[in-house]
């Protein structure tokens, strides 16, 4: 059982959350008919929350019918009974992949879990203004109207000449508006791997959204290992040159989860491998504009002449994640078909966040935004590299990003980051560990920080907090430091 | 070639347009290297441009290097030159689908081919006060938040307990939000028939969006015919029968692109066949808040007791469609599946469109503009109608449809709807013909009006110009009566 995403801030209370998690559990099939569910104390433990919270989840489920409670033996899952002419769901679909992370529990936790930006940072007068000149604007009634596939086409003609600019786009180029990155990676999914024999080769560790996608549409994936600087260039060619996958993908920029960026000389023999064994390269630049240190390198597109590049950004990560668009620039005969594509997925992105999020970079109103973020980014980076130094036990290494939001943390031997999750938040402080990320390789000291939604002293008192649960754990003799995880 | 989408309003200019659209083709492999483009006079007759825009069109492919016009002989497309390293999109894809149906041609013609609500309807304060309203209210920052897959919370409640008072939602059933009804169709897909062996039976003729969708994704097709009550329950029996399809996809109300309503005692028939043969019902209800006459079929949803039904709804057509919110409503185990895949399609739906809209909603603001929509649509259903009777052929057949956007036309024999299109489109007049619409029948003469986008005024002239249009065509001997169509 993973753990289920509960969320008090949310207007759901916490019992119907655990009901409603537990419900799907049942009704996926994770507990079967007859099955005895968790005792109340030992989930209100690994849960983090009060017994009465579950009891009440508990007397839910009954009510529901979904199990029977025997005073002194605990609920049993009452099965569907056979043979009524109902459908079953279960057989049908086979179980949930459930290899999900989870989320922060408690309003009071410190939560390095999750890579976004910080909703104290939104700019909300500006978001305001915004809008109100949007939906007041001449063209309002064409925004509220059916679109094209392609995108909003002033938003449209906007980033092709913003491209255009930046050397980004060459004649054989064209670029379609997505809904957020994901999507892009979904759309190319679609229009070059699935149905195919082909595999696709990532990053590794790598963020789960695109390792799922992948595995999901019954690819091959195969990881290759990256370090401080990316990929390794020497296990990428030796991958390349074995798998021969139809796509490769690469965040050039501050990778999710290590936060590595991969220098100009690397992307330079990346560009050139893809030329030479013929993979299409997607290069995922969701983090290129959040640097708070150093120098900006030339994207890898710029640096291929063959049309072997594709390249994914969006405003997620920048502006408002809420609002849900993305765009994928590269050659043209591949953007058509992914419209195509797109259209069969869902006609169109939103066209009033598109048109917002035109208007609020238009306006100069996100370069303005931009500046006070990577500002903050640079005071949350500093604090999250010097609490590592002074928190994290000795002969913990981290990686050292000069952007993006996220920072992997490697913990000395025999050290396992998620054994050690329940003891961080008893202490009001979580993380995602490292099995989440990983592809192939294992290595059960790691874990990611993701930084950005935090303040420097939230990140400094964060980490004082998980210094004092790891080193509790390492002045611990090995083998019986821990409780066994119940969840 | 099929007719490109060519907007005037658009502001690209129309030689652009045309130019990328030629490039596209060329790119796709369409145009093959070495072949010659239509002539320039040719291509302006049937795109209904000036000479001068399609020469503009074809210089600018010239300079672009794609083209090389030779005088008197014409303009050839020219190859890459091979074996330069370059990647072979044109290859690695193969050709593009292109079985899109054409848009209107030039701002002055009166355009029955697309299903969408009218501009001039939309409640422009309403909509401009209400997102005023959700950006400067205490959520908003949420709003613009990374949100949950199933949907933004507050608007996921509100339809659930909306749901449940129409007894829509039983206990076993959950809610998931979707960018549109056409996400909802591809997360199905997704979920329960990709990678199957199993068919999928839809309505025929149906939206082409729906049957792209599945033959797309590699599954088998099977239509089953409709008649003016919806499909023929005989032939739906037979089909399934046989078939055993994974899914059957019906519109209950007001199909597209018949205008079809199926009565009651058909939808329990429906709902009996379903359950005994095991086959997964997918309602699209989109049209059903459109009712203009009579009064409201209970939906098949209702009628099932055993989980077979799945309901699809949107907001698109009764309110915005560029906002791109619809909803599932079904067994919660599928919509755990669903909602999991949809997370790797696009992580969620807009948020801010989903909080406008439920905004919208709540404050009674749709129930009003419903009102006055469903107005609208009843004088132009009139309209329509009556001009129908006056102005078509003699022995032409037409559905009577109480609701929605769309009639369907049947012209005498030996007519033909696509031939005659370019006749009608000389009279700045256009429809979609049938064909776009047909899986497995096939029938020349008819074609789909669209009509909730005009004014009964524009509905007036524009059935008078068909009607005269198809009357000249209906008083010429058969065989001499058309110039070949050139696109």
């Amino acid at each position: 059982m993973v753990t289920p995403r509960l969320d008090a801030a949310s207007e759901v209370p916490l019992y119907r959350q655990v009901f409603d998690y537990l419900r799907g559990s049942i009704e996926s099939g994770y507990f079967a008919p007859g099955s005895r569910l968790p005792a109340m104390r030992d989930l209100a433990h690994s849960l983090n929350l009060n017994r009465s919270t579950i009891a009440a989840a508990y007397e839910l489920l009954e009510a529901e019918g979904l199990v029977r409670t025997q005073v002194g033996k605990g609920s049993f899952v009452i099965g569907p009974s056979p043979g009524d002419g109902r459908l079953d769901w279960n057989n049908l679909l086979g179980p949930l992949n459930g290899d999900t992370p989870p989320a922060a529990v408690g309003p009071d936790t410190i939560s390095f879990a999750s890579a976004r930006p910080s909703e104290q940072l939104f700019p909300m007068a500006e978001l305001q203004e915004t809008v109100e000149e949007v939906v007041h604007g001449k063209g309002a009634p064409a925004i509220l109207q059916i679109g094209p596939p392609s995108g909003y086409p002033p938003l449209r003609y906007y980033l092709i000449e913003e491209a255009r600019q930046q050397g980004l786009m060459g004649p054989d180029d064209d670029l379609l508006v997505t809904s957020g990155c994901q999507q892009g990676l979904d759309l190319l999914d679609r229009v070059l791997v699935r149905g195919t024999q082909h595999s696709v080769a990532l990053e590794d560790p790598v963020y789960p959204g695109v390792r799922n996608l992948f595995q999901r549409s019954g690819a091959r994936v195969v990881g290759i290992p990256v370090g401080d600087e990316g990929v390794l260039i020497e296990e990428l060619e030796r991958v390349l040159e074995q798998e021969r996958p139809r796509l490769l993908v690469l965040t050039p920029n501050f990778q999710n989860p290590t936060g590595a960026t991969i220098p100009l000389e690397q992307r330079k023999a990346v560009a050139d491998v893809v030329r030479r064994l013929g993979v299409v390269l997607v290069e995922n630049d969701i983090y290129g504009s959040l640097r708070y240190r150093g120098e900006d390198v030339t994207p890898i597109k710029n640096l291929d002449e063959w049309g072997h590049v594709v390249r994914l950004h969006s405003f997620s990560k920048m502006a408002f994640p809420g609002l849900r668009v993305g765009w994928v620039l590269g050659p043209a005969p591949l953007i058509a078909r992914m419209a195509e594509a797109k259209q069969l997925c869902d006609l169109h992105t939103d066209q009033l966040a598109q048109a917002v999020l035109l208007r609020f970079v238009e306006t100069g109103r996100l370069q303005d935004h931009l500046k006070r973020i990577r500002e903050a980014g640079r005071a949350r980076l500093n604090a999250v590299l010097n609490a590592c130094q002074e928190f994290l036990p000795e002969g913990t290494e981290f990686t050292r990003p000069e952007g993006g939001m996220n920072l992997w943390v490697t913990l000395p031997e025999p050290m396992d980051a998620e054994e050690l999750l329940p003891r961080a938040q008893m202490r009001r402080v979580t993380y995602l560990p490292g099995k989440y990320f990983w592809i192939s390789r294992r290595d059960r000291g790691t874990l990611r920080l993701s930084f950005a939604g935090l303040t420097p002293e939230e990140i400094g008192q964060g980490l004082r907090l998980l210094g004092d649960a790891f080193g509790v754990a390492a002045a611990q003799p090995a083998g019986l430091r821990m409780e066994p995880a119940i969840l």
